[in-house]
């Protein structure tokens, strides 16, 4: 048995992060382009830069600039705060994975429940 | 900005408890009655039934007991198992719950994201 968890990040009763939107902002600061970072995930641009706006409406925070043109088209990079958000997000993910997991050692791991404790 | 998560257990790729789930057997503990169980949670007597039925096969262990007729007809128990896991599974939760907020607190509270860090 194996403890599982989704997190996420909530403002004014709106999603402002989730493992899904982590995922998209980290390809945009990788690739330094959303229209990559949208096909690696699957969704449309137009999707991809919808989520990141409502994220940025919702925060209150710039999370991505664009700079049109240049040979091969724009580009997309993150921002400072975008950035921070990310690291800071990931940070809390890490820990509150490791602490899940402690929790679920300390509550389901002392005698009983033999049927399912030892798959 | 405040942290949210979604808690549950799997064995072998299958979910063996939740919140959901819980809140399902602790009705059944606190009533006596699936029926009873299955209508504060809105659902057919039958789907409950399927319910803990699965999470029996799943968890390999008996969680509840039926016992037929008497007046006002038969009445459902939990076994020494399934109370045991419901007091696990809520330790776990109120422990998991704690451990995230303060994993939130380290992450997120310390100088930046002005934007969000404020609401």
């Amino acid at each position: 048995m194996e403890p599982r968890l989704k997190l996420w990040l909530e403002r004014n009763g709106r999603i402002v992060m989730s493992e899904y939107r982590l995922r998209l902002l980290a390809l945009v600061a990788e690739t330094g382009s959303l229209a990559e970072a949208a096909e690696r995930m699957g969704l449309s641009y137009r999707r991809a830069w919808g989520k990141i706006k409502e994220l940025e409406r919702n925060l209150d925070l710039p999370l991505v600039e664009s700079a049109a043109g240049g040979v091969g088209g724009g580009h997309t990079t993150i921002t400072a705060e975008g950035r921070d958000l990310l690291r800071r997000f990931a940070e809390f993910q890490t820990q509150a994975e490791a602490a899940v997991n402690a929790a679920y050692e300390r509550a389901f791991t002392r005698d009983r429940l033999q049927g399912a404790g030892n798959s």
